[in-house]
Formats: structure tokens, sequence, C-alpha cells
């Protein structure tokens, strides 16, 4: 089983730079023991059951408990049928390009 | 306190045509309590707390047991400072068009 | 063919409440002349081609000239092989509830 | 000026592997020109200009000419007031972890 996600949080209402939210929300990614990978636009999480992905992403958005409003993406690739592995989802598609 | 959620579950693999599947997970919801509306693109779901929101959507899409693929897009407005209602958002861009 | 789309735009840093934006992106895409439909958690729009949806997409977002920083999320659905129709969509999952 | 889009694009219907489809659209993107970074859950495109950002995903889902329907999901960091950077944005998170 695989539950992996894309998840961004952003703050509204909050001034224009978000990045000392972002890394505060990060942190408790880190700190959760999944897999996690920082992107550009976002960051990667994977765990082996959606549940526990899900308990992640709410804790790291509640951890912002003085911004008034929060806008919370999520793309979710969940897998029953196998073990995911971050590395192995980008390789299956350099080897194709 | 109000976290509105837009979520589209997606089976992969399990054919063009997804409305038998979208319909199962959107009973869960239907039958969760929370506000809700469905759209053409997703469904709108609303609860006071994220984490009610979350477990909903957890549990919509672990209802599809037999597919081996999900993908689940979720987009959240989580405003600590204010009750939501899924009228008063629509109302106040429409007021303002 | 449908390419149905459903998009959000949010300025970042413009303060906590963005009706007065959105309704100004919503207004580009009523006069689109493509079907729309305005939900609590974004915008449904349809047109035969991705490429003029996307223009439409473009167009909103570039209304909000003003705006440094814009949080902009689409979900398409893209079907080559029928027409789409936002009611159909809904009618679909509602008649298996 | 900068447009930073996360973007994935997954057709259904096709199967539960959609990687040889995936890597199509991603040569599409790698052949643009724009900076693009490949991640287990997307691949990061950035343009100085949204619509150009617009015009390769276009391209890169119409390349997928045989595939019925395909999902597209988009999020975009739309900065006027700024050049961009991948890198830029991990670092200024990275730095105050």
């Amino acid at each position: 089983m695989s539950a992996m996600a894309f998840v961004s949080i952003t703050p509204l209402g909050d001034g224009e730079s978000v990045s000392c939210y972002v890394s505060r929300a990060v942190k408790v990614i880190k700190e959760s023991g999944l897999e996690w990978q920082l992107t550009p636009m976002g960051t990667i999480i994977e765990g082996d059951r959606l549940e526990d992905v899900l308990a992640v992403i709410n804790k790291a958005s509640e951890i912002l408990e003085e911004c008034n409003r929060l806008s919370i993406s999520i793309k979710i690739d969940y897998r029953r049928d196998r073990a995911g592995g971050l590395d192995k989802k980008v390789k299956s598609v350099l080897e194709k390009l």
C-alpha cells in the first residue's frame, strides 16, 4: 500500500511572502517520520496508510494557529496493490524520456 | 471555524466511466452529516473542524476498496475566524458581478 | 469533445477577504461565452477545446493586474470522445446515489 | 515575472500504470525550453509568462491524442513582482527548517 500526497499549505491574509509559515508546516511533516520531499511548489509525503498521511497534513495545518485563513491543496496517488517509493515513480518516467 | 473542501476521488485503471464509483464515495459524504454540495467536477464538503472533513474524505476513499489505484484531489479553504456557509461564499461573489 | 475545468484564482498578500478579486475574474469567465457555474470553492468552465478553456483562465488571471501574487488551482476533465454538459455529470452521479 | 506550475496529466481508462503516457507529456515539457523539474507527483514548470506555461501544458496534453479522457491537475504560483527560480523557493524554506 502507498498513499503519496503532494501538499501545499498557504496562509491568506498574512502577506505575500509565506515561506516562514511554509517552513513551520514542513517541519511537522519532517518530524512525522513519513518519507517526504520538498519541491518548489509543495511537499510530497508518502505513507503506507491514507489515514496517516491525512493526519500529518492536518497537524501541519493546525500548527499555523495564528493564521486566520489557510488555502490547502492536496493531490494524492493512493495505490492499494503495491508499495510506493518516491524515487521509483520518477525513475519509471525518466527511463522512458 | 469552517473547513470547506472541494474533493474529487477518481479510480485509475477501472475504466473511463467512473460515475458508479464516484456515487459510492458521494454516498459516504452524504451520510456523514456534514454540509455537502455535488458539482460537475467534484463534491464540496463543509465542517467546523479540518480533522472531521479529512476523516470523511478518508472514509469516502476507503469505501472503494476494490479499486487498486485512486487519484484524490482536495482543495481546502480553512477559516479559523468565522463560520462558513456554502451559500454565503457564492452570494458574496455574485453580488459583485 | 469537452474540456471541463474547476478553477480557483486567489491573490496572496491582498488581504484575507478576496471576493472582490474573485468576482472580477468570474466576470471574465462569464463574458467568455463558455458554459460556467459558480461554486463555493471555485468556478467550473466548459468548452469544446482545452486551449479555449486555458485561454479564458489566463485572461481571468491577467485581469487582476494589481495583484503581485496569484495562487491558481485548476482541475480539468478532458474528454475527446464525447460532448460534456455541466448538468449531465451531476445527474449521472445523483441517479446512482 | 514568474509563472511556476505544478502539473499532473493522467489518462483515465487506459490502465492503472500510466508512466508511458506521463513520459510522453514530460518530453513535450522538456523540449519546450522552459525550466522544469520532475517530481514523484507531477512536473514543475517555470516561465516568465503565464500564457507560455499554459501553452506548454496544453501541448503536453494534446500529445496524448489516443487517450479519450485525461485528468489534468495544475497549481500555479504566479508572481508579477519578481523573477522566480525553482531552487530559490526550496532554499528559502529549507533555510528556515
